[in-house]
């Protein structure tokens, strides 16, 4: 890459980044896009010499987050280990995605209803195909007897809510390591689910 | 009772009835008071007839579903059961508020913020004696040895993440009793506290 691309890259990368932190704390519709060139520190106008559009910047989020998700589950089905292990790697990538890339997680959960058309249906159905996978694990779980008898949708409902929750965590200020929270959320999480 | 009394409290239940469908979808701040009096059928200024402002419906709201919660833990307080089963009634109360109660919970969960003082603080030290209070209880069930050593802080937010997911449920469509929905949950969130 030329010297100048690799700048308006890098440019686009801080653009992306502040309205993702905005994003998460004002919502979608609120962040305007002077606001955003002001946390920049660059114009407005100039703004669109690195975007087209918030609705651009939005897709990126979103879409960055979902690809990292579909990549690790479809990782899932490739090797060898156990459905409960299966979950239990789940639980853990989403605990560390709310954890390390906060805002961007977060923007995807609380802000996808914001994307315009294809992106939407896009998003939709990728987060369909998402959970029935994940619903899909638990049920075969189940069959393997490694699961008690659960509906794989309220199961699946009750961890992605779990993790959702963890937002809660980041205001509140409590000293307890990342590491701890993921180890206490697979824990609970994965021995309810277990067959005794 | 006087009749005319009678009528002004029964429209005052309606106001605040209509208010929290709206609040829940719309949101505290974008639901106008000529909005809730076309909900209603009445006259704007009619509203002023029976509530002093918007504030106060978000204050009958809120304290009203707060009062509940805190009557029911205490009455956990009261009886000999043990720790394990006063969490599983906890999970339960709370499933049949989200479920039953929909939007006057998610208004108290998601427009809380929207209280002005002295309400706003007097709700935010509620809701932090409340689980405190349900923590201690999973500490004393960890101290008893029915629980295992887990953090009580964390297993109480994913507890209540849990029920507040159940937001989803709501807009799914799924064809899952309230009964099945509430027992599987429970099943999920204390057989994974229990002590092996």
């Amino acid at each position: 890459m030329a010297k100048a691309q690799r700048k308006k890259a890098s440019k686009k990368d801080l653009i992306v980044l502040r309205a993702s932190a905005m994003f998460r704390e004002k919502g979608f519709p609120a962040t305007s896009m002077r606001d955003l060139a002001e946390a920049v520190g660059i114009e407005a106008a100039s703004l669109y010499n690195h975007i087209q559009s918030k609705s651009e910047i939005l897709q990126e989020i979103v879409f960055r987050i979902a690809n990292d998700c579909n990549v690790h589950l479809d990782s899932l089905d490739d090797n060898g280990t156990n459905n409960t292990r299966k979950i239990e790697s789940l639980i853990r990538f989403h605990v560390q995605m709310m954890l390390n890339r906060f805002d961007d997680y977060t923007v995807m959960i609380n802000e996808w209803h914001h994307l315009t058309e294809p992106y939407l249906t896009n998003f939709t159905t990728q987060r369909r195909n998402y959970v029935q996978k994940m619903e899909a694990i638990i049920e075969e779980g189940i069959r393997q007897k490694e699961m008690k008898p659960v509906l794989p949708y309220v199961a699946m409902l009750t961890i992605l809510s779990s993790v959702r929750g963890l937002e809660f965590w980041h205001r509140s200020g409590k000293k307890i390591s990342p590491q701890e929270l993921e180890d206490n959320m697979v824990s609970h999480l994965i021995s309810g689910l277990k067959k005794n």
